[in-house]
């Protein structure tokens, strides 16, 4: 197991060495740039690069001195495992450049100011979970037409919204909209009553593809960066109403939720694990040689206004019917092209039982069961309450943690 | 009427002096830059720039000598209309700089390859032509059911892929993916055989709106820079099996044709004209106190492989059932927020007649009826076509126009 012998990393951090995760920050002296989280330290990839410390790997000076991560995702594949793998020799090494150069080129997580780590160019959002669309829809259409004939032989998914994406931390103001009153002839405008968060997680695309071409199952991993956790903000009453026929758009917009670390998915290889026997079979391009569903423990707090926090949702990310493989094969198969930066999130993950439901949509059952949260109880969100979703994976004493993803809801402006 | 004593513009030609459309241009010995055209000729406002001409205008240096519109669209609407008179102003001017300089900063447009005129952040298409979604619903929902109950109260919309999004003269390949033949219970997969264009207009989002307000219909349209053409090709087939319940995915994100040219709101001024009754009246944040439709001829021809080009399609802007400014206030009533380089699509622009139907599917009602092209006839789009659109305004002998949004069809790779 490597160790460092210079580094102090807490047993249970979830910046363990097997982790390394991306993200960009800032700090009253140094301009927006990229990092890498370990322990409780950021190493500040710029300093690293004015300094020299990745000349023989030819990148430019610029590439992490940027707002995003995206220059450095665009060098590709190699890079990131050059890169990955120097950093690790580093921490493990007792007379490395990182140590010499500890003062300028590290700085502790709570000095930092964490900013949104990728620009977004498309932001797709599947609908992967089986328990969370046989649930939705159950709701919204009837236990009969729950599940769409489409929904198992295909990874379901709508295009969102790239500019309202925001990184942990930023609060929401409540959405106003169209409403339609149970019982009405006619809409009324208003704040939303139903405001829920969706608990996802979010793949970052590193490599572009062509337009025209298609990227296999077996391809996919390659394009992807890494991952993250995603808060895909709804309003379900406004969604209801102006959802039929082409599907969620301001019930969505007005704001989704990033983490600010990238984990790399080279990070992510021990915990794949195999996901849930897909019958019927699905067509060819769908189909996958290995087990590629990952086991990542998903936790979801709430927090009224003055109040701690209860824990409201506990799942795993292996639950996923659809793997991320398949939703990228699905979603290049008629020719449409990644671009570095695009965004395709799960759709909402909620596993089989109450307590594993991903949203307040499932977990209030569409407002029919009050949920306690100690003194408090709820169905929907209310102005004040905080959404923190958290999740790590951890096996054979290796442990990462994706951090954290923490909302605070404002009234409407 | 302004006139140029020494610039040559031809009577009927799209790009009067009432016009001066932005696009981006390139030729083998001039990098991808900012043009206006005027007559034949474009001007090259990057070589301006270069030689001061915008110097009091505190333009900087670099903002024309870029791939996109962005930098230009940043600097705000009192630079556009400064640019824009100016513009005029030189062309009118025996003596203007621009006469002066006519050898450096000018070419026939012949001389040049037009290229993807915005780098689109979000792209947004509405579905606001009452035509088009009551035909459209007809044939995939049944008569009684074509107008959903939203229709009339809001206007409906989706998010649409930016990434592909390709200037005119780029061709396109015919998508794969999955179908669902009649009768049949699981879907083959295949290329699509209901290949579709969708004639439209898209607004170009000029200024950014911050993240949690709303933008009114009143100050909607200084939010954006300006018009072109637009053709939303569609996949019918692989939309139809897909689309619910979250809306049109693989069966649109394969591609979407602009046209190179960006017609500013200011030339569009003269053709506002009133658009249709709205009832029932909408809730107030929908509604407007000035006419704000546009009288924009629109007309589309389908070239098949070696013969000559057909009409298909005439019809006119002015139908459109939802206003732009109408749209973009519904865009961000729930806090959704714009950023320069969105678009804003109309949705398939239809009139009431049969000869006036914005796409395939309408013309031939979902294959029912072969349109006759001369010798070949056509329910949806063969391989070896070409979809040419082509749109503009007349009025007082004021002529502007959008130039050409043009594309041929090849095999699926």
């Amino acid at each position: 197991m490597p160790q460092s012998p210079w580094l102090p990393i807490p047993e249970k951090s979830d910046f363990s060495i097997y982790n390394l995760p991306y993200g960009v920050f800032s700090t009253p002296t140094r301009r927006p740039r990229v990092g890498v989280a370990i322990g409780e330290q950021i190493i500040d990839m710029a300093a690293l690069t004015a300094r020299g410390k990745f000349h023989d790997l030819k990148i430019p000076l610029q590439v992490f001195e940027q707002p995003s991560l995206n220059a450095f995702m665009s060098l590709g594949k190699p890079v990131w495992k050059a890169v990955r793998q120097r950093l690790i020799q580093w921490i493990c090494e007792e007379n490395s450049p990182l140590h010499q150069l500890q003062e300028e080129s590290m700085l502790p997580q709570s000095d930092a100011k964490m900013l949104l780590p990728v620009q977004v160019g498309d932001y797709t959002d599947f609908y992967a979970s089986e328990e969370h669309a046989t649930n939705v829809g159950s709701m919204f259409r009837g236990k009969e037409n729950a599940l769409m004939p489409n929904w198992k032989h295909m990874p379901i998914a709508y295009h969102g919204r790239a500019s309202s994406i925001i990184v942990s931390g930023t609060p929401i103001h409540r959405p106003k909209g169209q409403l339609m009153p149970t019982g009405a002839d006619r809409p009324v405008f208003g704040a939303s009553q139903k405001l829920d968060f969706e608990l996802e997680m979010a793949a970052v695309i590193g490599v572009s593809s062509e337009l025209g071409t298609s990227v296999t199952t077996e391809e996919a991993e390659n394009y992807i960066f890494g991952m993250a956790l995603f808060n895909d903000w709804s309003a379900r009453d406004i969604q209801k109403w102006e959802y039929v026929p082409l599907g969620p758009f301001l019930g969505k917009n007005f704001a989704s939720s990033l983490s600010p670390w990238i984990v790399p998915m080279e990070a992510l290889k021990p915990f794949v694990t195999e996901g849930p026997k897909q019958q019927p079979e699905p067509l060819p391009y769908l189909q996958k040689a290995n087990p590629r569903n990952y086991n990542i423990h998903l936790e979801v707090y709430l927090q009224p206004a003055m109040q701690e926090e209860v824990q409201i949702c506990r799942t795993n990310f292996k639950h996923m019917y659809w793997s991320i493989q398949q939703q990228l094969a699905h979603h290049t198969i008629n020719g449409c092209n990644l671009r570095v930066g695009d965004l395709l999130a799960s759709g909402t993950i909620s596993g089989s039982q109450p307590d594993s439901y991903g949203s307040m949509l499932e977990l209030s059952w569409n407002g029919e069961r009050r949920l306690q949260l100690g003194e408090a109880s709820r169905t929907f969100l209310e102005d004040g309450d905080t959404i923190r979703m958290y999740a790590y994976a951890e096996q054979d004493h290796k442990r990462i943690g994706f951090g954290e993803v923490k909302t605070k809801i404002l009234p409407p402006l």
